[in-house]
């Protein structure tokens, strides 16, 4: 799926759902067959119309005001495998596959600390860089 | 872990955590066990210190403007079994034991919706009541 042509089918998905009034949506990208959460992030409509297009999923920067194509230039990149909606249509789960870590800090979910009887219990170590 | 007097350490983690211009901070809900995404929702820091101090999970209602106290009514209860935040501190992930249907549809899930292909997909019906 590398059309680049707009998918009237994702523009009636994109019309249904609630976006906030800068335009965007949370979204929630869970490894498809781990279930584990692997970080939360935001779209636009334009981003939610290149990932259904493309099967690559692009998020919405909020510190840079740009479409972020995740893993493009690292290489981690997450394939959608299926998007999912919820009961308010305000909010999206993303079931991907991730190529290797998800997080800037190397780690493959960005959910790598715990709050545990008082202290942040760091859960995962960085990747190491092959 | 019901002790209604403010927790100096959670007020630690709080005090770390960035929240939006409103006060708040989107909390992604997961079942601890089977690791399925029940369910995306807002705290605010009062929210989410009760969360801490009762062990029960309380979100902030921004339709209501008003604390919500999951399941306070319809005993579909979510008890925290442990809080995770992620590397920019603005994200939260509450590992949860939900008790019934998290879903005011009386779905498990929220996110009940796939789009596949140009279509929405029903993948869980509404939970009986008992």
């Amino acid at each position: 799926m590398t059309d680049a042509v707009a998918d009237p089918r994702s523009d009636a998905l994109i019309a249904g759902l609630r976006f906030s009034a800068e335009g965007l949506i949370p979204a929630i990208a869970q490894q498809h067959d781990s279930g584990e959460v692997l970080m939360l992030a935001w779209m636009s409509r334009e981003s939610l119309g290149e990932t259904l297009r493309t099967g690559q999923v692009t998020y919405w920067s909020r510190s840079r005001q740009a479409l972020w194509r995740k893993g493009e230039t690292s290489g981690h990149r997450q394939r959608l495998v299926e998007l999912r909606y919820d009961c308010d249509e305000d909010a999206l789960l993303l079931l991907v596959d991730q190529t290797g870590p998800a997080c800037h800090t190397n780690r493959r979910s960005c959910f790598y600390r715990a709050w545990r009887a008082g202290e942040a219990i760091m859960l995962e170590a960085p990747m190491k860089s092959v």
